[in-house]
C-alpha cells in the first residue's frame, strides 16, 4: 500500500502554489528537480497553471485518480481535501496542515474523523501535522522542508523515517555533511493511520538502502516495529534508533509536544536488544557510524588495534578503551619482532602501536606496519589515529596504505583526524573517517557490538507447557500460592509449610526457621511486624500473627514457616506485563538497593540463560557476584534458568498475571544453586 | 626567566636550513612569518646565508649572545651545542632532537648530563624530544610543527601547553577550525627541565591570555602547577587541563612513551578540583566551551532554559538535562502567560519552550521569546536549538536577537544547529555556536560548575593543632593504638577497653560486646578468626584469641573488648599520603564494597565539611544515605567532621602517617553522630 506513496504514477498537490518557497508549492519545485517521472496535479481553484503545469480547479477535475495527493491547505479546507481525496479514490493522502491533535481533544477529534473517512474509502494518511515523505530513487517528493533546496539531495543507501520533521531534517543535515547519500527522507507528524513502524516496512523492503535510522517519541506499534526488524535482519539492514523521550523530563516534554505515551525506558532498551535495533542518544550518535555500515564490514569480534603516529594518542586511546571496555588486541611475538625491524627504536609496539613522528620524515612506515598488524590476525577492528599530519606528511600516500588494508584484511577500519584536509585524502580512498578519535572508537565497537546481537541466535517462544496458575480473581495472590505457581513452573523455592492451625506450626520443621504471616490483603509483611526469625516459641509466634492480621482486619491464610536458608547473595527476580510490549522479566540487585540504586536490567522473554548471565554481569554489583579476593563466584547459571523459567511462565500465563517479585532470590556459591525466598504475585485485572 | 623563551631580543637557530620545510628552516620561516621582530641568526657551518638571512659558522662567531637557542640538530651534536650555548651564555635552549630519554637508560644518562651542563651555566632547557615553542604576540617559533604552514596562526586570548607535539597540533587545529585565535603553542616533550607547569605559570603572566589549556601524561610538579592555578584563579584565568593515563591501560601506554610516573587517577581529580582546574577527557572536550569562556560571562548558577524551533529537540534537551544533572530552570506564572499570547496555541510553554515550526512563518517569534525569558530572571543559561533554519528563515534577525538578548541579561548563551551557514550567522554576532545540542549543554554546565568551582572560599590550612602520634617505628600501629590516635584527634571512636589479662576482660563491660585480637603483626583479624561478636563466655574468648595469636608467633597486645555500637550505615574514611600529591583524604561506601565496587571520592586536604557532604552525595549508594524510603537520612555532617579532622591530622603529621583506614565507620540518622568502628594506622618506612 505505502509503495503508492513511495512510488506513485501521479501525484496532486491540493493548494499549489506558484511560489516555489511556500509549502503548497515546494513540493513541486523538488518533484521537478529531483526528476519525478510520473504525473504531476497542481490543484488550485484560481490559476491555470502552477509552476508551468497545467492546473486545475478540484481533484474531481483531474484527468486520472492521483494516486498519491499532497495537501498542502489548511483547516477546514484540509479536512475537506481528505474527504475528497477519498471519494476519488486516492490511496495515500499527506496531510501537511498542523492544528489538529497536537492542539488537544477537540482537533484530535477532528483528526479522527479524518482517520475515519480515509479508512472507508481504503485511503492511507500521512500526517496531519507532518513534513511529509520523500524518496529520492523515485523523486516523490512530498515533503515541504527548506533543506532540500539549502543541501542538494543525492539518492544514496541511507534511509531516515522520523516523527519530527526538524529532526528528519538535522539528522539529513549531518548525513549530507558526511557526504553520505539519502534516498529516503520521511516525517510521519501527528501518526494518525501511518506511523514510523509502518514507513520502516516499508523502507526496508527498499533493496537500495543499507541503513535505516528512526527517530521516535513513542513507539506505538511495537509488533510492527519488530517485523520491520526482523525483514530488515534477514536482509542484514541495520536499524538504528533514536527512542527520544528517555527520562520523566524527555516525556513530560513529548506529551506536551506530541502526546506521546510514556513508557519505562529500560522496556525500549530490551525491545531494542531483543529485535536488533542500535539504540542512539542524539542524531549525532544516530549518524556516527554510518560509513562503517555502509562498508557492510560486520566485524566477528571487538579486539581493537590503535595504530598512531601520536605517543598521546595511544595513550588516550588505551584509556578510552579501558573506559569502555573495548578489549585491545594482543600483538602475536612474530609482528612484535617485524614491527621492532620497522619501526624506530623508541617506538612502542604493543598496541597502542605508536610508528611515532617519524612518520613525517619517512611516510613508508605506515606501509610497513599496516600488513604487519593485517596478516597477525589478532584483531576485527583498527584504528588510524593522526592527530597531526597534513602539509609535509604525504598523506595520499597513508589513504592508500589504508584502502589496501582493507583490500587484504576483514577488519573493520577508520581513520581519527582532526584536520578536515586530512580526511578529504582518506575519504577520497573510501577509507571512513572521523574528527574524533573517541568518536572513531565508539562508532568501531559499536558496529562489532551491533554485529553479534544480530548474529544472536534468534529466541523463539518453543511449544508452550502449561504453566499452572490458580483460577480466582483477589488482585494479590498470597504468599504461600506465589510461591506454589513458581515452584510449579519449575523454580527453586524455599522449604515451607503453609500453617493454619497451631498443630500444623509444631509438625513443620525445627530452628533454624523463618515464620512469616500469609494474608493476602498484607502483601508487604515486614512493615508489619509479620516476619519473625528463629522465634523462641514458634507456636507463641503463630498465635501472635495470627492476632496481628487479625487486627489489620485482613484476610488470615496461615503462617507459612520456612527452613532458614544459608545466606547466598541477595538477587531479585521479577517479571511486568508492559502495556506495550507484553511481559518483560527484570534481574537485579535484592533487597532494598533494588529500587534505590535501580541496579536491574530488563530482558524481553523467551530468553536464554546466557543472555541472562550476560546481564547480570553487566550490574553494578557484578564485582561482588564475580567472587571478590578469591572467593567463589555466585552461581548466575541457576539463577539465569530460574529467569529464563520465569519468562517462558509470563508468555504461557498470556497476560494473567500483571507482575511477579521474588525478592530476594538467595544465590549460592556455584554449583549451589539458588532459591526463591519471598515472593508475590499480581493479577491482571 | 622564561621571558626570554617567550619574548627575547635574539634567536640563534642551530642547525639552519634554507629549507622552509626541514626543522632548522621552519622556525626561520615562522619567525619571518609572524614578525619576530628581533634579531635571528641562523648557524651552519656550510653557508653563508639562510633564508636570506646571514648566516654564522658557529654559535661563538655570532654577534652577540643570542637569549634563545634552537637547537636543532640531532645526536651527539645536539650535545655539543647545548654545552656551546651554555658556554656562551644563552638563556634558554630549545631543544628538538629525540633520541634521549625516551629510548632507555642510556639515553636518560645522556639527557641528564645535558641538563647538568644548562643548569650549571644558569641556562633553561626545553625539550629534548621536543617540537618547541611558540608565542604568536611576539613572533618567537620556536616550533617546528607544520600546522602554522597549514593553518596560519592568528594571534588570540588562548594558550596550549602540552607535554606533547602531537596533540598540541590537534588541539591548534580545533580552536583554528573554531576560528578562534591562539597566542601560546608551547609542547615540552621530555621535560627534562622546563615543564608544562612551569611553562603554565609563564603564560599565566600574559594579561592577553584568557583561557589556558594543558596537556599532561603525568604531573611532575603539583606544587608549581598548584602555584600557576592560583595566580590564574586571581586574575580570573579559566584552565582546562587533559591529564592522559587515566586508566592502567593509558598510564602503560604513557610508560612506554614518555615514561611517565604513574598515580592513581582520583588523585588527580581531586588535585584538579582542589585548585580550580577544570579536567577534560580528550581533545574534542578540552576546546568545547573555549568559546563561552572567552565571553566572560561566569555564570552564577546551573539553572538553565532551552528555546527551540523544534519540538523534537526539546524532548532531547530534556532528556539530556536530567541524565547530566542540570536543572531545567522554572518558568513564572507571568511569563508563562506572556509566552502564551506570543506563541501559537499548541507550543510548549514549560521549559523546555517550543516556538514550534511557525518561526519559519513568524521570524519575530524569538524576538518575543527572548525577553520574556530574560526578564523572568529564573535561568543562568540559555540554550537556542535550532535543528532546522537556513533557507527559508531570517537566520539573520535570529542571531541579532540573540545578541540583543545577551546585551540585556548575564545569561550564558549558546546555540546549538547541525548546519554550519545557521551557525557561522550567529558566530558573526558573537554567539558561542555548537553543532550538538549536547555539546553545547555539556558547555554550558562546565563553565557553571567551574565558575562555581572557582568560587569556592580557598582553603588554607589554619594553625596546625598539636595532633598526637606515638613514638615508634613499627609499620602498623596495633588496632587500640590507632584508634587512640584518632580518639586523641578529635574523632569519635567506638567505645572500647584493651585488656591484657583475664581479670581486665571480667573488668571491661557486659554485652552486647565485640572482642578482637590486638596485634600489630596481624592488621587484618577477620581473616584469622580473630574476631568474635558476643561470645557466651568472654573470658574464655580472651584465652582463644591469645592462644590463636601465640600459634600466629605475632605479638600479642592483648583483646580490645568493645562496646558493640547499634547497627548504622557502613560507610568507610580513610587517608594516604600520595608520593606526589600529599595528603589524600577518601569517603566512601565501607565494608567490601569499597574496594569491590570502588564506590569511594577523594579529597586533598585542607577540606571542609560542605565539601565532604558534597562528595558522599556523588556516592552510588547516596541514595540510600539520604534514607530511602522515608527513612531519616544519615548524620553525614558527623562523618564529615571526622573527615575534616582526619585531613588536619594528615598535614599535621607532616609525612609520618602513610595510610589510615576506618573501615567501617558507623553513621547513625542525622543528629546521632557517627563512630569509627575498625582502624588501622600505617607509618611512613
Amino acid at each position: 500500500m505505502l509503495r503508492s506513496a513511495l512510488d506513485p504514477r501521479s501525484v496532486a498537490v491540493i493548494g499549489a502554489s506558484d511560489n516555489p518557497h511556500k509549502v503548497g508549492g515546494r513540493p513541486i519545485l523538488y518533484m521537478k528537480r529531483y526528476g519525478f517521472r510520473g504525473a504531476i496535479y497542481p490543484v488550485n481553484p484560481g490559476r491555470s497553471a502552477v509552476q508551468d503545469l497545467k492546473a486545475y480547479r478540484s481533484i474531481e477535475n483531474l484527468p486520472e485518480v492521483p494516486e498519491l495527493a499532497i495537501i498542502a491547505v489548511a483547516g477546514d479546507e484540509a479536512v475537506a481535501a481528505v474527504q475528497a481525496c477519498a471519494a476519488r479514490g486516492v490511496k495515500v493522502a499527506v496531510v501537511m496542515a498542523s492544528g489538529f491533535g497536537e492542539t488537544g481533544a477537540a482537533g484530535l477529534r477532528v483528526e479522527q474523523a479524518m482517520v475515519e473517512t480515509a479508512r472507508r474509502a481504503g485511503m492511507r494518511l500521512l500526517g496531519p501535522n507532518c513534513q511529509g515523505i520523500a524518496n529520492f530513487a523515485t523523486g516523490t517528493v512530498a515533503n515541504f522542508s527548506t533543506i532540500f533546496h539549502e543541501l542538494e539531495a543525492r539518492d544514496g543507501p541511507v534511509a531516515i523515517v522520523s516523527q519530527s520533521g526538524a529532526n528528519s531534517q538535522a539528522i539529513y543535515t549531518l548525513l549530507h555533511e558526511k557526504g553520505l547519500g539519502v534516498r529516503h527522507v520521511h516525517a510521519t507528524g501527528n501518526e494518525a493511520d501511518v506511523g514510523v513502524a509502518e514507513l520502516a516496512e516499508a523502507v526496508v523492503a527498499d533493496e537500495g538502502v543499507r541503513l535505516l535510522l528512526l527517530y521516535m517519541e513513542a513507539i506505538k506499534h511495537p509488533e510492527r516495529l519488530a517485523a520491520a526488524a526482523a525483514a530488515a535482519r534477514r536482509r542484514k539492514l541495520p536499524i538504528v534508533a533514536l527512542k527520544a523521550g528517555r527520562t520523566a523530563s524527555g516525556q513530560k516534554a513529548a506529551n506536551s509536544h506530541t502526546g506521546a505515551l510514556a513508557s519505562e525506558d529500560r522496556v525500549v532498551d530490551a525491545f531494542f536488544e531483543r529485535h536488533g535495533i542500535w539504540r542512539a542518544a542524539d542524531p549525532h550518535e544516530l549518524v556516527a557510524a554510518a560509513e562503517l555500515y555502509l562498508t557492510g564490514r560486520r566485524p566477528r569480534g571487538k579486539r581493537m588495534v590503535v595504530v598512531s603516529n601520536s605517543g598521546a594518542s595511544c595513550v588516550m586511546a588505551a584509556d578510552y578503551a579501558e573506559e569502555r571496555g573495548i578489549p585491545l588486541a594482543a600483538v602475536s611475538d612474530t609482528a612484535i619482532q617485524k614491527l621492532q625491524k620497522a619501526l624506530p627504536a623508541f617506538a612502542s609496539l604493543a598496541n597502542p602501536i605508536d610508528v611515532t613522528g617519524a612518520l613525517l620524515g619517512n611516510p613508508q612506515l605506515l606501509a610497513a606496519v599496516l600488513p604487519i598488524v593485517g596478516e597477525d590476525r589478532q584483531s576485527d577492528l583498527l584504528l588510524l589515529a593522526m592527530p597531526v599530519a597534513g602539509t609535509g606528511y604525504d598523506v595520499p600516500a597513508f589513504a592508500r596504505d589504508m584502502a589496501a588494508f582493507t583490500l587484504a584484511h576483514e577488519t573493520a577500519v577508520a581513520v581519527a583526524a582532526p584536520q578536515k584536509s586530512v580526511r578529504d585524502e582518506f575519504t577520497k580512498a573510501g577509507v571512513p573517517t572521523f574528527a574524533s578519535e573517541r568518536v572513531a572508537m565508539d562508532a568501531l565497537a559499536q558496529v562489532a557490538d551491533h554485529a553479534a546481537l544480530l548474529q544472536r541466535p534468534a529466541m523463539e517462544a518453543g511449544p508452550q507447557k502449561p504453566f499452572w496458575f490458580p483460577i480466582g480473581n483477589p488482585r494479590f495472590l498470597h504468599e504461600a500460592e506465589s510461591l506454589e505457581v513458581l515452584a510449579r513452573a519449575g523454580l527453586p523455592v524455599v522449604e515451607h509449610r503453609l500453617c493454619r492451625t497451631e498443630e500444623e506450626v509444631r509438625a513443620a520443621f525445627g530452628p533454624p526457621l523463618v515464620m512469616k504471616a500469609c494474608s493476602r490483603d498484607v502483601p508487604h509483611k515486614t512493615e508489619h511486624g509479620l516476619v519473625s526469625i528463629d522465634p523462641p516459641d514458634p507456636v507463641a509466634e503463630f498465635r501472635r500473627q495470627r492476632e496481628k492480621v487479625a487486627a489489620l482486619a485482613a484476610s488470615f491464610e496461615g503462617v507459612i514457616v520456612a527452613r532458614k536458608a544459608a545466606k547466598g547473595w541477595e538477587l531479585a527476580l521479577g517479571a511486568r506485563l508492559d502495556p506495550q510490549f507484553g511481559p518483560v522479566v527484570m534481574v537485579g540487585d535484592g533487597g532494598v538497593n533494588l529500587e534505590a540504586l535501580k541496579d536491574f536490567r530488563l530482558l524481553i522473554p523467551p530468553i536464554s540463560e546466557t543472555e541472562v548471565v550476560a546481564k547480570l554481569r553487566q550490574l553494578r554489583i557484578a564485582p561482588l557476584l564475580a567472587g571478590w579476593r578469591g572467593a567463589p563466584p555466585a552461581d548466575l547459571p541457576a539463577f539465569a534458568r530460574m529467569a529464563v523459567l520465569l519468562g517462558e511462565a509470563m508468555l504461557a500465563w498470556s497476560g494473567r498475571v500483571a507482575s511477579v517479585d521474588i525478592n530476594p532470590v538467595f544465590v549460592f556459591e556455584t554449583g549451589q544453586g539458588a532459591l526463591a525466598v519471598d515472593a508475590l504475585i499480581e493479577r491482571t485485572l
